[in-house]
């Protein structure tokens, strides 16, 4: 019987999530950055992201609490900012040891809570729960007039990404910050073919992105943006960049990228490659075999 | 510095709450079962509920999978159906040890899709992590035209439960059938001053109703609708029944009684006592002294 050592995550999840049930009113289920909903019955778009950090895989316990807690939000943060919509409500849940500190818990939820005001979202509950290890999960609506998935890039298209990748456990990865400004601005006047952020690391999530719209995809590596003192092999595989990734038609670029620097001159925009048909896609030289399954197959 | 076993959940969560932003649009926030929050601006009640079940807590892994993921799901459900809601949108969040069985994971989500099918709720993404035991994050959604929160219970009002109550740990903890038609039916037809589920053992939760009401409560120990097999000590302290307990104002118990027993003659419902007024109320003889400070204090 296979562990979940031997699969990998993405091949679990699709197993997951091939038979749940999806009902009238979804318009986009598992397998985007977040899922986007009918709010009411005919009116309005809900988005609704999950996400959880883990004591030992996410952060160690001497991290500060504060930035725990704000790491654990802000990744449900940009993953509802990456499909262009607006983070209003959060639930909270915690697994903790009970040898924790009530200090150390007050300070997770005080970084929680300062992000949370400057993204003007509403913390409306959760839940406490004891455990092995420290979990905290978060659960976070969104709402959206007009959203942009990962699965609608074209072939052809350009492929964007905003900041500088790599290097984000030196710091990066407990500080970021979540890009919703960024993309509410491109949805408005550049609404890009397809978007999400990079978690997994540019080297996962464009493979992603690239299958999710049925193509492959080619970068040149000499143009990725590398956070000053990283190497392009840690660019595309460092991840927890928090970064946007998306695609935008070439006649396009031009004018976006002007008006980019116009409206965030301290966020570099940068074009690292293009999307292409299947089968034409080809992998930097240091890509890890494990991704070649996703530059070939839809 | 105090740990979390010196301070109890209820005090945690307590320190936790109190500053939490809460924007315009927030109509429950921490403290009921489930946050009620205008769907979109000016449109619509939107219930959001997140709960865990925590491996060593909530089950062992000698439970059949599917079970555990049915009660994970079936928890949330029960707080949506608690303030009369309709559940809509789940996101799973799985932390899982890498040694797990891939069939493991699979029939826990079968058990949570079986459920969700029952109850017309759409599984609509989630996330996958890695830990040292597992934990199953539920987020859920729901719709409510009218809710019935828990801190709306009058002096005088009569206390109600559904069900039976103590001995869930012999299975019914995991077989449980959350009251959602039951809740639906009395919002609509007998609205109830005050409700909630019954999670923690009506011990724990009946003073949290009233507290939250700002009134205390008597009961009569021999009435309390005990399960075949269960003392009244047990029906007071198990904890994981969720059936519903729920106020009314005496003049409309009886016509409630009748008609309940007309449309739910499978399901027990039972007068067990009264709220009170602050300082006035009473615990039966077997409650721990763990409870003394809900019964006196609002």
């Amino acid at each position: 019987m296979p562990t979940l050592a031997d699969i990998g995550e993405d091949e679990l999840i699709h197993r997951l999530v091939r038979n749940l049930p999806q009902g009238r009113g979804v318009l986009v289920g598992p397998g985007d950055d977040c899922a986007v909903v009918e709010a009411v019955p005919g009116g309005g778009h809900l988005l609704l992201k999950a996400d959880a950090v883990v004591e030992g895989v996410h952060f160690t316990r001497d991290a500060p609490p504060h930035l725990i807690g704000r790491k654990a939000l802000a990744r449900a943060v940009s993953d509802i900012g990456a499909m262009g919509g607006t983070p209003r409500h959060a639930l909270i849940t915690v697994v903790l040891p009970q040898d924790l500190e009530v200090g150390f818990v007050e300070e997770i939820y005080q970084g929680m809570a300062e992000l949370a005001r400057e993204f003007g979202i509403s913390i409306v509950g959760g839940e406490t729960t004891r455990g092995s290890q420290i979990v905290i999960s978060v659960a976070l609506s969104g709402q959206a007039e007009v959203f942009v998935a990962r699965s609608t890039g074209c072939v052809g298209d350009a492929i964007l990404v905003s900041g500088t990748l790599g290097g984000s456990i030196g710091g990066r990865h407990f500080t970021f910050q979540p890009r919703v400004k960024e993309a509410q601005w491109l949805v408005r006047h550049h609404r890009p073919h397809a978007m999400m952020d990079i978690s997994d690391g540019l080297g996962a999530d464009l493979p992603r992105l690239a299958a999710a719209s049925g193509t492959a995809f080619v970068i040149d590596p000499a143009l990725l943006p590398c956070t000053p003192g990283c190497s392009p092999e840690q660019a595309w595989g460092d991840g927890e960049d928090y970064e946007l990734l998306f695609t935008a038609g070439q006649d396009q670029v031009a004018g976006l990228m002007a008006d980019w620097l116009r409206v965030f001159p301290q966020v570099p925009l940068t074009v690292i490659g293009r999307l292409v048909a299947l089968g034409e896609g080809t992998l930097p030289p240091f890509a890890s075999k494990g991704w070649d399954h996703f530059a070939t197959k839809g």
